[in-house]
């Protein structure tokens, strides 16, 4: 059997964390002075004696490092149990939530996903919107590190690709995975930071200007605001389009950029795809706009870039309600959000590397074909890429889409209509956040669901979060063997 | 550059087949006395004289055997050039077709979509109805000796595990494919007749009992009716449930059983996989819908075999409007569709043999993500599978759902909505038939959409039927050099 005492105590440490940062929406709430600052003590105490003593209890089984299976059981167990804990003050405050729907906030939270089931945010505590921020702020740094240090050591859906990489950019100066978070963290905090300063200036608030940093650089799209960044057309738009699309690019790039050499993020061939095909997206989006609704250039510019970006980082804000527009741009949206940014990063959905080395397998396939006996390798960035790798790749589409389809027929059978379900499932497995159709689209709200319909999103928004792989490794007999 | 002249050879000559094979829808309207019969003499005529004149003025490039780029140019020509043969007395008859509709119907009865632009059917002159019916039955037979015969040989989406197995079964006996062919149209005329028999003997008119039989064991779909398979509940639905059944196991085990061994038949673990699927999704869905409609158990039971072999065939008959049966069942079927029959069948779709494939391929990945440095192979009946084909399988995969998304994309430019737009690609790129939602749904008709819509429906067929890869390749600059 496994030795969980070592797994217990980073997750109980990871707790308390947890519960010390609760302290920030107290003090915002006390300077507001609604009296609202209790519930955030209370749930800090709670919080942080749960962790302490989670720890303390799993402290005399401390070891160097984990194996396999246990590095899956942390990484799941980290995002099925901070939620719960996340939950605490969305329970017990303004927003007072059920249990479920708490829970439901906590995980759309530090999964990045920003599904809201909370209504009338415009009055809410803002202890609350700032504890929603603070999830995804901390989800997304999570992720980054999950993506970079656990992953690629776990071979999850191609990621191995990027193994020797992380460790040959910063292993010979920084060989252990506290350290590469360390330094992620910061530039991470440079980005939010920098979002945060730039939103000031063009005008938003200080305290909106905080959350929304937070939740564009996690690529979360929590807002302060029931119509979301509706409240801030205009140069906030062209603000938030820049730092969501710096948040999905590699962040060993940023490491080397800090390091004094800017070419390698430059000549990414993930970053040239992503922002090409953004390009071309945008482009076409204009065109249409323009031509099916007569905007003005800059406003359709505007629209079409920032909604696009929006999806396609996963972030899920939304500035238009886009459901509006047509059919073909909800058809585009909804496979839009299937594409995703660059691996190492706050994205999430399938990632453009996948992309690429598919479409780099199809080529061959397509070689092979016509010339049977050819040799033909799969390359990426030039190099070959293992048979092992893009099977990694492949298995995790087939999985992605079967996964899609399971959770789609579980939504419907709960009573969501089709396009509820099929988009509810993909939003929540693509950590994107809005769906399509009236209920859950842009102009929507998790809210009006039904419980079940709820927790299969949870576990939907779980299961994305974590590559699939991760989660689904634990299904299996032989996981939990020896 | 390449030869055309043996493809053109063998082009004419199946186009001068199937203006023989007008014949029958002539002496049928002689016998009706409605005077539509010259419209059969007329297309005939053309038909025939065409293809002669294309065979005999290729015939002097006549070759014994063809390369693979002639070989993938033979194929995606014949269910190119064919329709537009087909679509002759669709145009010049009752039904009144113009080209792009004509088209669209010979199309969808060729590559046994059955997707219908007709409406009024149950008047139409019975020449036009044989004559669907027999566009679907040439489709279905030309579909197995190609699934059997061409695609193992083209390494077409992981076919090639087929490839031994085709020539080691008939191999020794009957070395080559027009001799394959012979001998499997023994067995598809066979099932044909049988089940001609079966619906003349539960109180079919003789009529309706061919042209059904037709389109049943081709998977094809048309009926003689606007209200499909409606007009015949009861026993009917009973008999074409084991005859679409049939018709989608693997032929290659039917000549081994002709041949006095029924074992394989028995132990193919495509046909078991696909039997037990089928036996569980029924059990499901007449357990919901016993519940949710309390329907008496022999209807539900009816209902839900009928349509879910229907849809799971890739048939597309429509007993019930299962739009109304509420959203589970909308999605359901609508994830069915994707599944598909057995290989060497008149299957289309993703098929049971890629999936067991796939899901093989998946266990060893969560296997290896386990125990990093254990050995791990997937099989397919035991047999360990190459690393190439399952690689075949992947692109397929893969493959199969970006086309999905860029057919509903262009689908919805059209205007159409989501559902129709994404189940209007599913349909026709599975060629089952029917859509989702009120135009061309179950009880829809494809008449309704717009001539773009049409266009990309007929392409995304084409494709579909071809096993994606046989068109794509040819877009490709590789396969046009030398
Ligand atoms: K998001
Ligand atoms: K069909």
């Amino acid at each position: 059997m496994f030795d969980l005492r070592p797994i217990g105590y980073v997750i109980g440490l990871l707790i308390a964390i947890l519960g010390a940062t609760m302290i920030l929406p107290m003090l915002v709430d006390l300077a507001e002075g609604r009296g609202h600052w209790s519930v955030f003590l209370e749930s800090s105490v709670i919080t942080m004696l749960s962790g302490g003593l989670i720890a303390l209890s799993c402290s005399n089984g401390l070891r160097a490092g984990l194996n396999i299976p246990e590095t899956i059981l942390l990484t799941s167990g980290v995002w099925v149990v901070l939620p719960l804990f996340g939950a605490l003050p969305l329970m017990l405050g303004e927003s007072e939530l059920r249990l479920l729907d708490a829970y439901f906030e906590a995980m759309s939270g530090l999964t990045t996903t920003g599904s809201t089931v909370i209504t009338g945010l415009d009055g809410m505590a803002r202890g609350i919107l700032l504890w929603r921020g603070i999830l995804q702020w901390l989800g997304g740094i999570g992720i980054v590190v999950m993506a970079m240090v656990f992953l690629p050591e776990l071979r999850v859906g191609g990621m191995q690709i990027f193994r020797a990489e992380a460790f040959d950019t910063m292993g010979k100066i920084l060989p252990r995975a506290t350290e590469i978070a360390a330094q992620i963290s910061v530039i991470y905090i440079f980005l939010t930071l920098a979002c945060m300063l730039c939103y000031v200036l063009i005008g938003m608030s200080f305290f909106d200007a905080t959350v929304h940093s937070f939740t564009t650089i996690s690529t979360g799209g929590f807002s302060n605001y029931d119509m979301s960044f509706g409240r801030f057309t205009g140069p906030a738009e062209y603000v938030a389009v820049l730092f969501m699309i710096l948040a999905v690019l590699p962040f060993v790039r940023y490491v080397q950029l800090v390091n004094g050499n800017g070419r390698p993020l430059l000549r990414d061939s993930q970053v040239r795809v992503f922002v090409g095909m953004l390009a071309v997206l945008v482009a076409v989006v204009v065109f249409a706009l323009m031509r099916s609704h007569s905007h003005p250039f800059e406003q359709a510019l505007r629209e079409s870039l920032f909604n696009l970006t929006s999806i396609i980082t996963g972030t899920g804000y939304a500035s238009a309600d886009y459901m509006r527009w047509g059919p073909f741009f909800i058809a585009l949206f909804f496979f839009v959000a299937l594409i995703g940014g660059c691996a190492g990063s706050t994205t999430c959905s399938i990632k453009i590397f996948r992309y690429q080395l598919l479409f780099s397998s199809i080529r061959v396939q397509l070689q092979r074909i016509r010339t049977p006996h050819g040799l033909f390798t799969p390359r990426y960035e030039g190099k070959p890429v293992p048979p092992e790798t893009l099977n990694s790749v492949m298995v995790f589409f087939v999985f992605f889409f079967v996964s899609l389809g399971l959770f789609s027929v579980a939504l419907s059978l709960t009573g969501l209509d089709f396009v509820t379900a099929l988009s509810g499932a993909a939003t929540a497995m693509t950590n994107t956040g809005p769906g399509l159709g009236q209920l859950i689209g842009p102009s929507g709200n998790f809210a009006g669901l039904n419980d079940s319909a709820k927790g299969i999103l949870i576990l939907a928004m779980l299961v994305g979060r974590l590559e699939l792989m991760t989660v689904y490794v634990m299904l299996t007999p032989a996981f939990w063997r020896a």
